[in-house]
């Protein structure tokens, strides 16, 4: 049961420090897809509610740091710890969330652990990469999978392969699964920060490009534009756009299929991941890839 | 043998991401404390550098982030990472040791690796006190010892219990041994923070006041004053000293005996730190307390 995950997360972070428990307190709740993932995959027993908890609180860490390093003012709609602590609070808070989780994950197999563990070093990568690719428009669709792999799919993918461990299921065919689910769920969140307004999103829409991410629209766009095109699109690259200019863009996303494209490989991605699962009939898992397929845009 | 450690650092630090090695090899190194005591407790063999690889890790991360927390220009007299770069790349660096880190300790046994993670939990509920420390003036040696023990015996404790535990030699006399270390290791910090001069230090004199930290020769200080001095004492807290300052407050330092009363009982505890092994006839580790609490100050 999530209640379990959320009673045991808050649990931890008591047990860690009674500060942090205080702060932790106002961070927002996701929407917990990986603690679902790991409930749907071993059964909810309380070894995966303990893994889940885990889990959660390692995603939680590494979104506080990550509002640091790129200067988020809100997370989810609502001001981050960033914005109404400072930063310093925001890594300390990340730190024991980090380190609580590694003490608590000391108790599961080796594989686990190391499965785990492993997965936060890439993700730990992804931030550099973050930083280092948003300097310039980077139209790569090489480095832009790398990045997302890094900073979404590759703790999606230990978190599904871990959870079959635990329930003694294929691991491989469950590491698949997150992997793609986790490139699927990141071109889906990439295309709404274009597609979706402000209200929608909990935060203010066509963030990405302003801070420097070339997402994969932008990347589909560069390739469809001609040299006209691309000279402006270079020039509203970390700009806060006008109206027109924001108006251009998504006629222009619009026009070129980079949207329409991005969603199709998303979809396609999805798919893969419930081919990895096929021989399992878990209706809940499949339910987790088709909600997110087959939204609205 | 510490070349090896070194290189082992390297490697670990490589095979997380090209990038962050580059950044790495700009991070000053320390005196290798926790990797020396774990070479001399569990001998010089490819588990213990391994071990002592990944503690030095561990530190190095947790003095990143610290100085980000800290706003500290300088480590170890030259200029610290936030500073030369920012300090995102300072928590981005420390989240890949760390992580890093965590993945190699997975290789060992439970005991260690729960001694060592519990630690990082401490360590890092330490980073917030130190923060909310640092707002008042707190003359409070129950605090003060609550704090540096989080923030520095905490890991060498576990770090000297882990090398006991890899050698199979009795854990809780190296646990004790380690935490009264890292108690007086870190007094003397403090007091050498008032009676050395910037460059034997690599840092600016007499930074610890002005940063907020109330250190034990403040407390004691304080304890030893009359109501007119605590003002002025009150009054020099978390401000730049002009000359005069600064003299009036070495000179008071003197004059009470309160950094005297902090060496005696940094040797006090060094003296219970050689108790504790005495049964262990290990020269070198004595070593470590007599070089340490037998020294000019």
């Amino acid at each position: 049961m999530l209640e379990n995950v959320e009673s045991l997360m808050h649990r931890y972070v008591e047990e860690a420090d009674a500060y942090a428990l205080s702060l932790y307190e106002k961070v927002p709740r996701g929407k917990r897809l990986r603690a679902k993932l790991i409930l749907r995959i071993a059964g909810e027993n309380a070894e995966a509610e303990r893994l889940a908890a885990i889990v959660e609180l390692i995603h939680a860490a590494s979104l506080l740091h990550d509002d640091v390093i790129d200067e988020a003012m809100t997370r989810r709609g609502i001001p981050s710890i960033n914005a109404t602590h400072d930063s310093k609070s925001a890594v300390m808070l990340g730190d024991i969330l980090y380190s609580k989780a590694y003490s608590e994950l000391s108790r599961f197999a080796p594989e686990i652990i190391r499965r785990i563990s492993d997965a936060v070093v890439q993700l730990s990568a992804g931030e550099l990469l973050d930083v280092e690719y948003a300097k310039v428009l980077q139209p790569d669709e090489a480095k832009y999978f790398d990045m997302i792999y890094k900073k979404t799919a590759v703790l999606i993918e230990a978190t599904a392969a871990s959870a079959a461990a635990l329930a003694g299921k294929p691991t491989q065919s469950f590491a698949r699964y997150g992997k793609n689910l986790g490139l699927a769920f990141q071109i889906i969140d990439d295309v709404l920060d274009i597609t979706a307004d402000a209200q929608t999103l909990g935060k203010p829409a066509m963030a990405d490009f302003r801070e420097g991410k070339t997402t994969l629209p932008y990347i589909y766009l560069f390739e469809a534009l001609d040299e006209a095109g691309r000279e402006r699109l270079r020039g509203l690259y970390r700009k806060s756009l006008t109206e027109e200019e924001a108006a251009w863009l998504k006629e222009k996303m619009r026009e070129s299929g980079a949207v329409m494209q991005s969603i199709t490989l998303a979809q396609q991605l999805g798919r893969q991941a419930l081919d990895a699962i096929a021989h399992e009939r878990n209706p809940a898992l499949e339910r987790v890839i088709t909600d997110m397929i087959e939204r609205e845009f």
